[in-house]
């Protein structure tokens, strides 16, 4: 009985393709995830067990017999290996290694030698690179062999005899050559390639704006080394852009899934900018504080408070988030903020005209005329400090060599909100000709 | 001399990428992108400008000769021509079709005819495809004659006799292949296939989920009508993203660059939240203006005001910011709503203790225990309470069929001040046994 059972799951899986199979048992239970793997047939286990992630990964490997982490361990694509590895503590990655075969190992160890965050670390090993004074029959013969092995290899590199890269060829092009003219007579291309230690951020934005579909990668000498793919590429963008997001809303950089993020993790990602908010809010209970007698004097403009400073904040979280996102895309550099202030400056100050006299009405409404010009002046002066700061901020950030994203929301809103009590309370003051600031601490 | 210069700028040009060119000519004044596109070879003007931006198309076509915009309109990939022609007025389109052969005319209205967001916008009729008989020999012809056309043919599409899709076969298998056998030798591998009225955003997650280097598009009958490739859905998702991102910061879609973006532009994409978030805000201010009594009663809780209901706010924009991105990357579904606010619950409470904590020593300088306490209650409860309103809103647009991302920082901060300042103020009237609420309005 258990054995048709197992051959019919072996049934299923077999006409399910490995991305769906890995979201599948990702959404398993621990005792589950083992049996489905097991009969899962065994070419699949490497590529099914790639897709998962690291920490879903790293449970199957606790759990499955020892022989076939080693199969799936040793025929991981290099990269695959290296994202596992890299999140897990010394002494486990150190017990894996154990599991492989020596050439594996060094390949490993080698990768995992670039800095964090490096080409090195995202980059491929496994190409097909041919000599140029190959013939192309020979070429062909070996990129054939090359692929049987599950090479990925629409393009052929080119090396000469020390293995530095001389060009790129499309495999297409090698199929429309002459078997017996040599490698060389396909042409050269002027490539694009990038060096292993720079910043992966760099191939993503080479292989994004070229359109490429591999990018070569070398060592100082021009020495290949490894290719990077579009669809690594995409994995980088999407978790980049998570990030971007989070920091935006002011939550630390997870690396995880939302649902499969601990609530300790969760707390500690989100604890910190609270804390630095709440004591950037302090200086706006401060200055509330510091006008305590006007507000005894007339209590009605404490009405007005929450329209008045929230707008400024919210002004503000728009014009830091198209700034954020400019400048993330490569729309918007650092050079270009002296025009964008003045574009700014022109926008502010219609949205805050604009809100003033809406705002106006509710004025008149709640405190007659002088009341009314008192809060319709406050809420364009406010709008425009908003929108500046939200402007400025990342361009300052960028500047000290900061991530612009880090000009959140929450944070934009709290320097707003700051600069809103302290504008509506001093021309409240003036307009109204009540006892100036003074109280309070 | 002036040819010189000229001759000059064309060997520049010849050493530069497509992309970098149409990079250059984007940041240019008027006359000078007429000169330097002028100087380009002929045959890469149609290359370079499919790289620009809609408007920047478009301003290029009103300047340069009408051989020419005939030229390079009939030369453009069937996707970049209904990229431009989508964005133009009706009038625009009808002179911008009469340059064009009727070949072309046809093949774009066809394009044009799918909604908005469909696949038939985003894909291209541009792809090999061979018959399942021919011989392998046979179909490496034909392929060579495309490629030399310009075609993209990394995988060949085998049809049938009245155009239906049977399979598709990566170049690499052919040139494996053996050349007097048919095509139907090679074998069939499962394929992904989407409909050519499907949303664009599902052709984006099959390339990103499978790892797809191109996906074929097919009519109700599964006849191939185009493809999407990979480098069409990463412009898909950059786009989106961005659009994501001004949501989060409640702005309207843009569709333009922020630099190009004209001032009245930016201006309409911003009001109209800021004047409904003001309407928000109002709720705010009336709520207390009925503590105004309470207000009076003890100045000193204005103090702590601006920190209790900013503190709600991040807490809620930290929590839909986590939320709106995990279902906009397909992480989280709106089925797992359950289990992530219980999780939610458990983070939102340890943020409340801990700041609550954290801002009762304040209260115990500024006003003494009873304060202290009343301070650390509120805090505590507001956190929670905002942080609900932001892990729960994404979920409720989602059910309305509405974008979550419309859950902003802004909107939910505004939710979660009105909700701060209700909820300070009723416990102060508890705690400190002052007048209830009733004064204002």
């Amino acid at each position: 009985l258990a054995r048709d059972e197992h051959e019919a799951l072996r049934r299923t899986l077999d006409s399910m393709r490995i991305q769906d199979i890995a979201h599948v048992l990702m959404a398993l239970e621990d005792d589950a995830v083992e049996r489905v793997f097991n009969a899962l047939a065994r070419g699949r286990k490497v590529d099914v067990f790639s897709y998962l992630d690291p920490h879903h990964q790293h449970a199957l490997l606790d759990r499955i017999a020892q022989a076939d982490a080693r199969h799936i361990l040793s025929e991981m694509l290099p990269d695959d290996l290296t994202a596992l590895l890299e999140d897990l503590p010394r002494d486990e990655v150190r017990r894996l290694l154990r599991l492989l075969p020596f050439r594996a190992i060094r390949r490993a160890l080698t990768l995992l030698d670039y800095p964090d965050n490096s080409v090195g670390r995202l980059m491929t090993p496994e190409f097909v690179a041919v000599a140029a004074d190959w013939s192309i029959q020979d070429s062909l013969d070996f990129i054939r062999v090359q692929k049987a092995r599950g090479e990925m290899a629409n393009v052929i590199f080119v090396i000469d005899d020390e293995r530095r890269l001389l060009t790129s060829i499309p495999l297409g092009r090698f199929v429309m050559g002459r078997a017996d003219e040599p490698v060389s007579s396909l042409g050269t291309e002027p490539m694009i390639t990038l060096s292993v230690n720079a910043d992966r951020a760099e191939a993503v934005r080479l292989i994004q704006h070229y359109d490429l579909e591999v990018l070569p990668v070398t060592d100082d000498d021009g020495v290949l080394l490894g290719i990077v793919t579009v669809d690594d590429v995409m994995d980088v963008v999407k978790e980049e852009t998570t990030e971007d997001f989070h920091k935006l809303g002011s939550v630390g950089a997870l690396n995880l899934s939302l649902r499969d993020a601990r609530p300790s993790l969760l707390y500690r990602k989100r604890i910190g900018w609270l804390l630095v908010l709440v004591f950037l809010n302090m200086f706006g209970g401060i200055a509330i504080a510091s006008f305590e007698d006007t507000i005894s004097a007339v209590v009605v403009l404490v009405f007005f408070l929450p329209l008045i400073i929230a707008s400024g904040g919210n002004a503000g979280a728009q014009a830091s988030t198209l700034m954020v996102r400019a400048m993330a895309t490569g729309d918007v550099k650092s050079s270009d903020w002296f025009r964008l202030w003045g574009k700014e400056l022109l926008v502010a100050t219609s949205l805050g005209l604009t809100m003033g006299i809406a705002v106006s009405a509710v004025g008149l409404w709640r405190g007659g005329p002088e009341i009314a010009l008192l809060v319709a002046m406050a809420m364009a002066m406010v709008v425009v400090v908003g929108s500046m700061v939200g402007m400025i901020l990342p361009f300052i950030l960028s500047l000290a060599r900061l991530d612009p994203a880090t000009a959140s929301a929450p944070l934009v809103t709290s320097v707003a909100d700051v600069a809103g009590i302290l504008i509506y309370f001093s021309l409240a003051v003036a307009i109204l000709n009540l006892p100036a600031a003074g109280g309070g601490l």
